[in-house]
């Protein structure tokens, strides 16, 4: 079905790819810590959403859905479609099954991320909002989020030196 | 787990259903259209969300998600999980299977809902921003979304009658 209006209905899993490995932009050692074994397939921008994304993320045995994080202003959603993903947060870790799903409040300081610890695909949809004026903390890793002068992420380490 | 800043993960299918059957509150007759044969589980909430809102939902054969309708400013995203659901736009119907996605931008004016014309049940993951000021219209019913002077919803007919 064609329409102008609303760009017709797809399968998920046929979308394509995000063409960027991260968004924002990270250093190059914290992409090689997370890009492998991980697709992230942007479905709301297929149809032209800005108020919120909606990704369909695979990760391979070993992967991780991201750098364990905590934003300031957006909250996020997943929902577990296959395979078995551990969601770790400061209070620990708990496996998410399909049909399981999990949120995450902005501004609580908790920081989570979904690792693929065993041995099959891990499958789940991913929501977040786009508020204005977000920032974000990366306890585990050696890396913080600041905002520029041109309103773009950049990234320093926690000693204040930028990447 | 108990976490006290992430609430715990769901099975999303043992969410309490939503207390009230439509939101915002209908005028009596719409809610007998659109509410028999409908479940939704707000799942955003559960985590404290507050930026959008996830349902998981439920139609049993003949059921419809909602009157059809377009946004003004709320983005909202569907995926399917179970069963098959039709969706229907200005453009037409198209039939959604398991792994399909759909999006309705906001603004378009082209309104969007989905039915369940086959005779097992449907089920699909709704989400929808909460941006301010939205606006509803709805073309095939007799039924007008207004801003009351309190800041909410208040209906009347397409003659300016309210409800």
């Amino acid at each position: 079905m064609e329409n102008a209006m609303h760009p017709a209905p797809v399968v998920a899993s046929e979308a394509p790819p995000r063409a960027k490995p991260t968004s924002p932009p990270f250093p190059p050692e914290m992409v090689a810590k997370v890009a492998p074994g991980r697709d992230k397939r942007p479905l709301g921008d297929l149809f032209g959403l800005t108020n919120f994304g909606v990704n369909l993320t695979r990760l391979a045995p070993g992967g991780q859905s991201a750098l364990r994080h905590a934003h300031g202003k957006q909250d996020e959603f997943v929902y577990i479609l296959e395979g078995e993903a551990t969601l770790v947060t400061d209070a620990g870790e708990t496996i998410l099954k399909p049909g399981m799903c999990a949120g995450f409040k902005a501004g609580t300081g908790d920081a989570h991320h979904l690792v693929n610890y065993t041995n099959k695909d891990a499958v789940f949809l991913e929501v977040g909002d786009r508020s204005a004026g977000d920032s974000v903390s990366y306890p585990d890793d050696d890396v913080v989020a600041v905002f520029g002068s041109d309103g773009k992420f950049k990234f320093s380490r926690k000693d204040g030196t930028l990447y």
